[in-house]
């Protein structure tokens, strides 16, 4: 069992997994494109149904199959299945349920619902014989292995890269090559961010405030909603994940001496330039920024930075929640608390 | 001008404007019921856009088309049209889009784009000669008449009117004669909020603590995201708005007796349960849940509890926010804060 001041918890042994769990992942599920393709064909459009983490997952997979593939992609609602028991025209939609364990109730019994309703249906799980993919017409089940951690990790960075493959079979028009690097540039990253003096100051800087607001855009949204869940979880920080644009619109009040911003960018991409200048916004008001990629923009504009992945926008996600991940385990350790084991939390969270 | 510790901020009277503006807003848009009826024929689907105050009426919105009208309807991601240009294919889709002031660039250039993508439109606003309505089929224009104060209040429950109005006008199975009810509701609400000892309670708790959860379900779940946004831009109050299950899904972790949890629910409802399930885990686990509606059960469960509106749970967003307003108001003059015009906010947010 791990301590709480151990420098070896499960959350930090799994963050390093990861490279192997996405190698894993790709070779497996690339083969599966075809699948996903036939799957779709007939369908308009793609419905996440998907909680915590997943969910994060899933913002990354709509703006990635609506800014790549051209098709819309929103996420569900499962209370109006769970708790409305409402039947919706979904003819025409690909519905992707995305859930590590495969286990949560919620999310089994809404994609049983979209197929009620006609969609087709895709699970997105690690969970290799759960009853999600009992119950799915494709299942593209991730190669994490077993994490013991609360808090997810590579369970995410690997279902990041099944929602790649996914968006491939859709056909995005994107370099397949880039997602191949993605497992290598997440091995040399971890080497990065433990060796920048940055990351001591930024969980230096966070261990002394009450709550943060995390920031991203566009395909970088879905990393700033999953670092701050992290935060909240694993830290009982109260971070705030929010867009660019709606922090803009009355949260940005709330940015302070005492509440730092964490902002979250690809080293390239249309949302980069409002992000760098988000960050001047923010330190120009005598608050801190804190970046996580976005290359030497973003870096120069904050107060600490530390740096992302070198990979094209559309397949950077599965590294930059990285450094964010090592951020929230050393200041759990650095809080004295056991990053492994949250108050509160069970690994397979039920929701009715 | 007013001053922070002025009893009669702008925001409070125009907090109490809310019946009138309520009453001149359903009396203008009932008659347009058909108009929204004739232009979605031929569309499946509905797509709000949205940011701010204006993204958690949408999200009201969508809990009520899908769960009342028996259609999906999501939220369109801005970015994709803003950042990323690109087109997708939105044939078949009701686009409704929603601005206070109908001025807000990145909501008119959306709506332009949806419009290109094959997509009907309709505008949501108060500002009646604004772009968004030169350029949307249809325009729901909101009577909530000026409003000075930054935070809005007026705009946002005149807009849950309006989406009533599209909700009926798509064939809600609803009763008419509950939504007029709401106004003279809303009138009732606002006297007995301010009669309530519990208020000056909740408010000395909120104002010794640096953060908050907010959270409902379902239709009461936009209800939730505006609290939460009312507390961080009026009060600096770190608010995390979060569904039931998504606070399950992690941040509950969050809530401790320095973060109380906020929890509004209609008095009926299949979301009410789990929501006085949620408050009693909260209270269990030694720390403050403050109810806002819920009816007996919810008030039981909770610390202290403000009354909600008495309407049946399809209409009972637009009178729930209500006591939520009046705290936050009253939060901010305890705070030494002026409620009308938070730190780094206009009136009108431009994002691109």
């Amino acid at each position: 069992m791990t301590t709480s001041t151990s420098s070896t918890s499960r959350m930090r042994a799994e963050i390093g997994e990861q490279p192997d769990a996405l190698r894993r992942t790709i070779d497996a599920l690339l083969p599966r494109m075809s699948d996903v393709g036939l799957l779709a064909k007939g369908t308009g459009q793609v419905l996440f149904i998907a909680r915590g983490s997943s969910d994060n997952a899933a913002v990354y997979g709509r703006y990635l199959v609506e800014s790549h593939v051209g098709r819309l992609a929103t996420l569900a609602a499962p209370s109006i299945a769970t708790a409305y028991h409402r039947k919706i025209d979904l003819n025409g939609v690909l519905a992707v349920a995305i859930s590590q364990s495969g286990k949560t109730e919620e999310i089994v019994e809404t994609m049983a619902w979209a197929a009620d309703c006609g969609a087709r249906t895709v699970a997105v799980t690690n969970g290799a014989r759960s009853p999600l993919v009992e119950a799915a017409e494709v299942a593209l089940i991730t190669e994490a292995g077993d994490e013991l951690a609360v808090p997810a990790t590579k369970t995410y960075t690997t279902q990041l890269a099944a929602l790649s493959v996914l968006a491939l079979g859709l056909g995005a028009e994107v370099d397949l090559d880039h997602l191949r690097r993605a497992p290598d540039e997440v091995e040399r990253l971890i080497a990065v961010t433990e060796a920048s003096p940055a990351l001591d100051s930024v969980v230096e800087g966070l261990a002394g405030v009450p709550g943060a607001v995390v920031s991203g855009r566009g395909l970088a949204f879905g990393t700033a909603l999953e670092l701050a869940l992290k935060l909240k979880e694993a830290c009982y920080l109260h971070a705030m994940g929010l867009s660019y644009a709606d922090l803009l619109h009355g949260p940005i009040a709330v940015v302070d001496e005492d509440t730092p911003a964490i902002l979250v960018a690809a080293d390239e991409g249309p949302t980069l330039a409002g992000t760098v200048a988000l960050a001047g916004r923010v330190t120009g008001a005598g608050a801190r920024a804190y970046g996580v990629g976005g290359g030497e923009g973003l870096a120069e504009a904050c107060t600490f930075a530390l740096p992302g992945p070198r990979l094209p926008e559309w397949v950077a996600p599965l590294g930059l929640i990285v450094p964010g991940q090592l951020m929230v385990e050393a200041l759990a350790r650095r809080l004295g608390l056991d990053p492994d084991v949250p108050r509160g939390l069970n690994k397979v969270t039920q929701t009715d």
